[in-house]
């Protein structure tokens, strides 16, 4: 498609005020000399989509206006800015759906994620891709092989929060690491702690169905309500549940210093702030990431980490209200906004 | 004198009970072929001192034999045994009071403070120093300067604290460090973050006769009770008070990648694990320290920390009960186990 | 001044050819969005600006058009881009030399002195600053207090080049950092060792001179011809000669494990492969520097470093050859491009 | 066997003077307490050995009296020393065959191998393990399971060289690593940066029948001789040759800001320092390992190095200088000491 075929507005889902989703007519956006624009092929829901349908917010963060959510994005490059190589046209990309401002103190140190200024997709005021088209600077735009698909394009975003996770972790070759939870960030989280060298990976979760999911993966399980999990002396624990039981459990089966990522905790809660210091824990966590998508990429090229299996659900544009309020046993959504609708959305791959 | 000069038995001021200290003629301390006995100097009284006497536990170490307190230790070397040079006979030195074992995971990695065989001076069962002798293992007793009186040479311990801090919190020239805590470790604590190179030590105090203390260090200094702090903007928060307020305070006022170290956390209390997970804090502690003196001999003798102008009152052997239960405006109390009695034992230095 | 009143043309010194400069009058630079219009007060002469003067070439960059010389710039804003906060003209400033992509992956991960686009000051084919004007991007511009000399705030760009080399090198408190060469680079890497917490500083050269100078700035000094090195034992090595029998020199004297950092360099030689291997030394070097300017003036303001002993000689626009062609004991010689002429140029300031 | 039923001799393979290694019986080595005396099974023999035997010293360490050779060592402990649980008798032990000094600087930061006091295994006057018995302290035997072979287990020595390497590079997720030689030691570095997670290996040998083995192993290999390696573009380069063209162009395949880590260098060479400079690189070399084992035992169990298709040829105890000597295709040659003679020694595994 040249740039001079693209129509000017596209279809878009607009988060119009607390539980409230409508298809609008909007303009295509128009491109800055060093953006891409993206036909959208796939969009995962995240739990943060849905956190703003329901309460209208996260934090400080708040919905003053319609905007479009959507943040975990793949598709094609269908036009250029005046200064992007015009050969990227038709390129397959996966989106790191942020921009820093790349001047400040953080952006200049590599640590961009920590930008005062970063526009992030779906987070108010900035439009996501719940869209047709989306736009996005040329680097944060990513070439992706064929041999990794659309939906699993999409879902390099929650595999670079694995990554961060892993990372901040410091994971290495041998070590034990304890996730908590295991809905799809920490099923990734476990994958990349594999894939990062850990000689051992046990997930926790209180749900039955979900350690079934868990093990079917190869990892270790353990149910937190019923089973000990003081004595996994982990390397590294990573929460992926943002519950005071599991940060609490988790802490205490890390050993003396070890490292404890809490990946989107958005609650405050208490701490046992003195085993951190008796025990020279490193607490902390993650805030989106940094140069993960080629770790991404080069992770799903290898089949290191399988993202497909995630996808439970799939939607069309017209159904994102369905797949924002989907219940049961959910793991991954994924909306197709070139599609109007999926017939039947519950395509649950089966993993084994 | 000679090793066969020494007396067979020496006075030692032994925690008996809860609140009961009491005169004891002990052996003097047989030596291992790579230990060294001292002459006692001098015995900083540190807090957890007052506490086994109050308390007779901390945590999980519980008093439940007769004990000799103190662990901040200087003297004179007057007997080694067979494997160590015996021209370290008459050497004044600073006593590193834990014995780790040599052999374990922690201590061949270098991280011997979390060995957990650790033998820690005046923790059960392990006697202390209140007493006219202790010994140590060779490497543990580090020769100082005549520069260096025995007070500061016995607080090198505490000095090792803070420095151990600044060590953890990657204390770097041109950083921010707010330091909670006008005493002791916070005073030791700030004047390491200046040697280290920070550019802006910020201490905070509830005490005003504390914070004009701190302030004749040369320091900014602020009452958190009714400044604000949260624009501090800290590279490295120190917590030195164990405080709940005193903590959540410097959380908020440590930028957002920057690093929150413990200091001595023996409670637990919430902490915003939101904030350390949004803004990416590293929260961690400091349990002891490794590998030290050789820094703290060198803040000193250079003049980048002073200790004397710590030192308000000191006690003889006679007087350790004394030393355990002053109250007022004690900054630190030192112990000259030599002495039978000091006469006027307030001896508060002018630091200006 | 504004920027209407700015004039169109301005005088710049011209390198035409090997060993000729000329003044030319040139258009002022046209500022993007993101720039600064510098008007230029100091300009040091680096080795690098002779050398081109001389050779035509560094390596693989070759003048192959008509170059303006000079990048250890300090002036004040008198223009801004339109993005830029028009607050800003009328501030004195010290210049980051560099325009990095910002989009590399080097860039985008805090490396952006790596960046293989980049456009650096007095590198063919970019200008450099031996002009009245200037421009550079306006987070590269920054603001120096009253009580930084002019002179001093052009030389942060080699107090940058210390100050990365110390950083490379992990110079921390108590090290012991061994320095060759007493000319500007090697006194300004002492002083930062010194800032950074190194506790004794040897900086060696074969010149008796400079060897009194680096003992007037408190270091201790050593002449390799004639006295044994090996001894020294340093944590770190810091070469600022570029000459090989310094460098063979300083990796002995280097101790195990500890770090050489080879400033400058553009010459092959043999290393002691042997003993870096055997000895676990790390063999580094520095490019230029990153994020360096905050840190340079943080140390001036504290008086940890000093700058302004440095200059020998100034120098007027008409005499920028002049300057390029100095021979006998001139330290660091500055351009005042200002000026036309300034009539005693030696203003050798005694340092003591 | 109980350790009253030990035998007071042994036969051990003695180097007497270069070339000449005969057998001898020796007294069965008597423990320190805090060591344990390991029945040999397997010894590999190393390049060490070879160069101790044909010329009698490497670098400073020379043969001054008749030497115990062999470093690479398994087997099972037959006896403990008086502090050692006596449980350990019995267990299949892999040796690592140090023994530091535990209370030098570099020894209680966890870098013992740079321990000036180091006793090891094959060093003059340290005897080593071609031997019927051999003793070690108890921590640096470590119990192996019945899944790894006693010749495996022997070869977890070179294995550590190849950790320390990755280790020293910091290899991974992702990285590009280039190894400089086809041998035991370039195959096992190549091995373990696969399993650290490097996203491409390739491996260079000017012999086509070691291009061939390596190629066996699945890495992509390049004849340095005829093929352009500049591109390669490696994060981590290794060099297992020791050669000047290996190293010369391993350097100008790494990127920029990579690091070169050299083992087991022995020799001098001109390394090109401008480059080094220029480009940021990290020159390093390992010197031995720490703390190794338990990584190489866990790479083993998983599967992610093999190590019995390396043994090409296997020996008695009366044929050392036969294993000494050999020639020809040979990749990893291995002593049984226990065996008198094995008949046919030429005993290579097929890795496809």
């Amino acid at each position: 498609m040249e740039m001079d075929q693209l129509p000017s507005t596209m279809t878009a889902s607009v988060l119009r005020a607390v539980g409230e989703v409508a298809l609008e007519e909007r303009p295509v956006p128009t491109l800055e000399p060093d953006e891409v624009l993206v036909q959208v092929a796939s969009v995962g829901v995240c739990g943060s989509d849905v956190h703003y349908y329901q309460h209208g917010r996260i934090g400080k963060y708040v919905v003053e206006a319609p905007l479009i959510l959507g943040h975990e994005v793949s598709g094609r490059i269908v036009a250029v800015g005046s200064d992007v190589d015009p050969a990227r046209v038709g390129q397959r990309v996966a989106i790191e759906p942020q921009r820093p401002c790349r001047t400040c103190e953080f952006c200049r140190a590599g640590d961009y994620n920590l930008c005062p200024d970063m526009e992030f997709y779906a987070t108010p005021p900035i439009d996501g891709a719940f869209a047709e088209y989306a736009k996005i600077q040329d680097d944060f735009a990513y070439e992706v092989p064929d041999s990794i698909s659309d939906d699993a394009a999409a879902l390099m975003e929650p595999l670079s929060v694995g990554i961060a996770a892993a990372q901040k972790g410091g994971v290495k070759v041998g070590d034990t690491v304890f996730v908590a939870g295991g809905g799809p960030i920490g099923l990734i989280a476990a994958q990349v702690a594999r894939a990062f060298g850990a000689s051992r990976v046990v997930v926790s979760d209180i749900d039955a169905g979900r350690r079934d999911l868990v093990a079917s993966y190869g990892f270790e399980v353990v149910d937190p309500s019923t089973e000990p999990t003081d004595d996994i002396d982990a390397h590294v624990f990573i929460d992926a549940t943002g519950a005071v039981p599991a940060i609490t459990g988790g802490v205490r089966a890390t050993r003396s210093g070890g490292t404890v990522v809490l990946v989107g905790s958005a609650d405050e809660f208490p701490l046992s702030v003195a085993e951190v210091a008796m025990r020279e824990l490193n607490v902390t966590g993650t805030f989106r990431y940094t140069n993960t998508w080629p770790i991404a990429r080069d992770l799903l090229s290898r089949g290191l980490v399988e993202l497909d299996s995630l996808v439970t659900h799939r939607y069309g544009i017209e159904q994102v209200e369905e797949a924002l309020t989907a219940t049961g046993d959910a793991l991954k959504r994924i909306v197709h906004p070139g599609v109007k609708r999926v017939e039947v959305p519950d395509v649950r791959s089966s993993h084994e």
